[in-house]
């Protein structure tokens, strides 16, 4: 509980309007997408870095828990209050500051809506690739928070490849600036990739850098049907060894294959459909037809079924929406519980990988479903099932997913980062030596254990 | 010096013959490409991962600074023994342990030189993208160590893009792995990242995971000439607001462009000249003559009076023996002495930098002459001079020069590190929280300041 002289100081820092401690603000602010919860003493709305330094400094003092969040939509509970504390929503600092033309990029505040800053710079003529699920409604800093991909990510790299600057303010209020507006630099550590992918353990992310690349003139959509999963796994490395590199290369499983292609109008047989790929291809209108036209090539020689290319605008939005109305069809399955992780392995182990996943299922006698990013090996692992979500079964049926990963020199997070959900995994992962090291790293930003605790560790 | 013991003890750890204390071999290793000197009371050569770790626990236990050294081509003395102390040079641990082609990516010592290292991939039909210009003897090590970059960063990014994995042994001779074989991971903090240009003073690589691209098919070299450096600067900018993306754009101030074309057989108008540019593009056939003759067109938007698309391979080395002869050309001018600087500015400021390095050198009347990577907005200043290199006014042009970047939102190195030479100028970029929070960092990887003492601050 916040004292009464807790509440009014902390109230006279963001102003009575924007601390909230009501039974329905707490509620709200308790959960994440995880569907996780803990508990909420109030929420904060601040709207400069004054505040969050002020605010930071006092709850360092005070010993007082601290949560910053961004829209709550990550999956590994990253924004959850576990031990009682303040949320500290970013939400309402979410100006675009600047867009430069010149310099190609953008400084803005950590409660920008991804979606919407992708879609204002390419009125720029520029883009922003880092394109995660949730992004119409996920913002720009909890996305360099979990260093967050994306599809694009297999040609366009992840936030941290956009990150040119941060100022972050650290857990005694501090201000650190880091980076800057050049797209290379050799100034000391490099703190902001430190920062990058740190959960908010380290520090309140308060501006944010960017850098934008120009926006590609031409794209086009393509898919391909295979047997198996491990088909389309060879595929993605044919692709990859013939010196493409596709923009999306989108895996969709037996399941989720069959679930989208069966009302999809493609003469597709539902029998021998084992997995798809959904390729694109951006650049000059030369080249992403000839690319698209290579990619089916390596699919077929890979033993694709059947693959199409699309001729129009309306066939590119028919092979999309196969892809978009997946999570949708698997709901439809109507298993009541649903865990969903992120696991990524070298790009030569995916057939390795597929084929174990499929194991597991047959194994187990449990469904699991898996899509996602194959040309970075990065696939999102789902796994379904009636019942109790404590089910050990599950907690097995997960454990097996990730020994499998690891044995393949996987890693336990993809772009979800480790959040509470992922942290028996991150020690398995890590030897005791790094792990230790991080702790330090934690110990040296966060003395005091405020800045959202119980994460990561 | 070191007592009899001591030597006893660091010989048996890497063998005799592998442990130098003569007069040769301690006077080779007290220099590197800075031209700075200090003292090595011994040189080692350690082969294996845990010989450097033993080696690091002795003199962590006994206090003896420690010097991590690849090539020692660092342009800032970072590998210079500054507090007498041990050279452990890395240029024994020099083998490729793995390329492999389905992962993308290879596995190297420290030792291995980048050169070689490209060339050998490019067997294997993979590309390894970072190009510093002491590429033919300067080592993986010792990039990664200062985040080196090159002519080709601006389409493919530097070092840090490219590191995937790291193995690196901490002061007290601790082995952290960081990272691993996947194109992407958020499990706990990015502490490669943090290596990733730290210049020795955190840990030594023992080992390195490089991601690799396929190899371009094409390529194509194209050369345009401007009446003014600021001219360059604007072309530049216009290609990249057509959306290009060149995989070099190397430029040449008005005594560089003057200089290499004198004899170069191109008909260029010697008194028009002030300023060059070299730009490549690569990719498919048909989108590097595409592109280059975009650039071309943009390169005549932006004012350049003579430009060329090399039409044959002939051609090509021609134009590229423009910036290959540079150095040479540049030393005949007759200067005895030269400070080489490192700077960089946001894209948009190329035309006010190179204005106001012009400015700075009508100002002092002194010859300085620029060159390098436009397209990132880094650029290689010399200033050139007879006389004493102590002399007050080379001082006050230096800092002049990094006073003008700074104003420009530019950073005190783009790719060269910070060493010994850049010290007081990072104290001028960075603020005070941000400066302690890297000392902070020091301090926690290596308490007794052993590693490369004297460096970075």
């Amino acid at each position: 509980m916040l004292s009464r002289t807790q509440q009014k100081a902390l109230k006279r820092i963001v102003g009575e309007g924007r601390f909230l401690t009501d039974e329905a603000a707490r509620s709200v602010y308790a959960f994440d997408a995880s569907g996780l919860s803990g508990t909420a003493l109030a929420v904060c709305f601040p709207k400069t870095t004054e505040e969050i330094s002020k605010l930071l400094a006092f709850c360092h003092n005070d010993g007082i828990p601290v949560y910053p969040r961004g829209a709550g939509s990550g999956r590994t509970g990253g924004a959850v209050p576990t031990v009682p504390g303040i949320v500290v929503s970013l939400e309402r600092m979410n100006r675009v500051i600047e867009v430069s033309q010149k310099d190609m990029l953008t400084v803005v505040e950590p409660g920008v809506i991804t979606g919407d800053l992708q879609g204002l710079v390419m009125r720029h003529g520029l883009f922003y690739p880092p394109d995660p699920a949730s992004l119409s409604f996920c913002t720009i800093g909890g996305n360099v928070a979990t260093c967050a991909g994306g599809p694009k990510a297999v040609k366009y790299g992840v936030t941290r490849d956009y990150l040119l600057g941060l100022e972050a303010v650290r857990a005694d209020g501090s201000v650190l600036t880091l980076g800057g507006r050049t797209v290379k630099a050799s100034s000391g550590y490099s703190l902001k990739d430190l920062m990058c992918g740190s959960e908010g353990t380290l520090s309140i992310f308060s501006r944010i850098t960017l850098r934008l690349i120009p926006r590609p003139v031409a794209e086009g959509v393509m898919f391909a049907c295979f047997s198996s999963p491990e088909g389309a796994a060879h595929a993605a490395l044919e692709i990859f060894s013939m010196g493409l590199v596709p923009r999306t290369c989108e895996f969709m499983d037996r399941t989720c294959s069959r679930l989208v292609t069966r009302e999809g109008g493609f003469p597709v047989d539902q029998e021998t459909l084992g997995a798809m790929l959904i390729l694109e291809s951006d650049g000059s209108p030369g080249s992403v037809a000839d690319e698209l036209d290579a990619m089916k090539v390596a699919c077929q020689k890979a033993g694709s079924f059947y693959s199409k290319v699309a001729e129009s605008c309306e066939e590119s939005n028919t092979i999309w929406s196969l892809r978009r109305t997946l999570s949708q069809r698997v709901r439809q399955l109507g298993y009541p519980n649903k865990v969903s992780e992120d696991i990524v392995v070298p790009r030569g182990r995916l057939p390795e990988i597929v084929g174990r996943l499929e194991a597991i299922e047959r194994h187990f006698g449990i469904k699991i479903v898996s899509f996602g990013h194959l040309g970075d090996g990065n696939l999102h692992v789902n796994v379904l099932y009636h019942g109790d979500r404590e089910n050990e079964l599950i907690d097995e049926v997960i454990d097996s997913i990730f020994r499998e990963t690891l044995k393949l020199s996987g890693r336990v997070s993809g772009e979800h980062g480790i959040g509470l959900t992922k942290r028996k995994y991150l020690t398995w992962e890590l030897d005791v030596v790094t792990l230790g090291t991080m702790r330090g790293i934690k110990d040296l930003f966060d003395p005091k254990a405020i800045l959202n605790p119980g994460k990561v560790f």
